[in-house]
């Protein structure tokens, strides 16, 4: 009884492509999947989650936790970014995974002082830990998304797609 | 800067084991990490979550989806199951993660029509869908896990930790 596993993709369109803007602009946090060095399975954690000043998501992650040390030896990982939780089938609401690789950002590099200063605004409460030696930051370049709208509602997206840029043709 | 990644993890405890039972007992969807069979890489998605009338957890996919190819190529996989949204930092809620084997349970395998009474009593939606010929269920054979119940409060867990067994000893 299989079928294609994409029968269900829609094309993309503008509608979709807002949606997936609005899943990123409204995160906090993500459920991040990275492959366990030692057996090389998959493993998801919760992590913090924003937005660098031109839009690339990032977190903000200790090297004590083990998707440190898995994304350190393997950068490729996978977010999902779930939107606001209502009430009914929660299968049926919009959620996002992205397809990325993870690139770290340490104290003491060129560039972390203004993502310091835009994270903060996003997540106030990391002013408590941000500075402490172990923690990074670490950028994701998406590769690809998949968008899951609810129910029959799936839309593959590049990143381009995510992007400011594109909001203004729709 | 580096600190052995096991530095925060703390001996496992009955108060552990009770928060870890609460989430699985609580959660009705999970954040699912896959093998993309395509190109290797980690794949998160939201999918339901329920428990087996013996415990296991589950979970109902349809053949549509991604995560269900990724699955029948290889069946190791990770749950993130959080606890209920309150306010405050996320990072500082209870949540678990769990290393596990998937195994298929198809329309017509021996045992099905338990499953069904039992997830339909935790899941009366999904009455919707559960007969659709692409829509299967899967067990998820828990290999280990990792709690983190909010800031330096992490435990590796093992499979008879997370049993109600374990709970009489509490």
């Amino acid at each position: 009884m299989t079928r294609p596993a994409n029968r269900a993709i829609r094309p993309t369109d503008n509608a979709a492509r807002r949606m997936a803007r609005d899943l990123l602009a409204q995160a906090r946090t993500a459920a991040l999947g990275v492959l366990d060095p030692d057996s090389g399975a998959p493993m998801v954690s919760r992590v913090a989650f924003g937005r660098a000043p031109d839009g690339t998501p990032l977190s903000l992650i200790s090297d004590l936790a083990a998707h440190s040390r898995a994304l350190a030896a393997d950068p490729r990982c996978s977010l999902l970014l779930d939107g606001p939780v209502e009430r009914g089938d929660p299968l049926n609401h919009p959620r996002i995974t992205l397809q990325a690789r993870a690139r770290f950002v340490r104290h003491g590099a060129e560039g972390r002082d203004a993502l310091v200063r835009h994270y903060l605004a996003q997540q106030p409460k990391a002013k408590l830990y941000i500075d402490f030696a172990d923690f990074a930051f670490v950028l994701f370049a998406v590769e690809k998304a998949l968008l899951n709208g609810g129910f029959g509602k799936a839309f593959v997206l590049a990143p381009a797609d995510l992007t400011a840029a594109q909001a203004s043709d729709a």
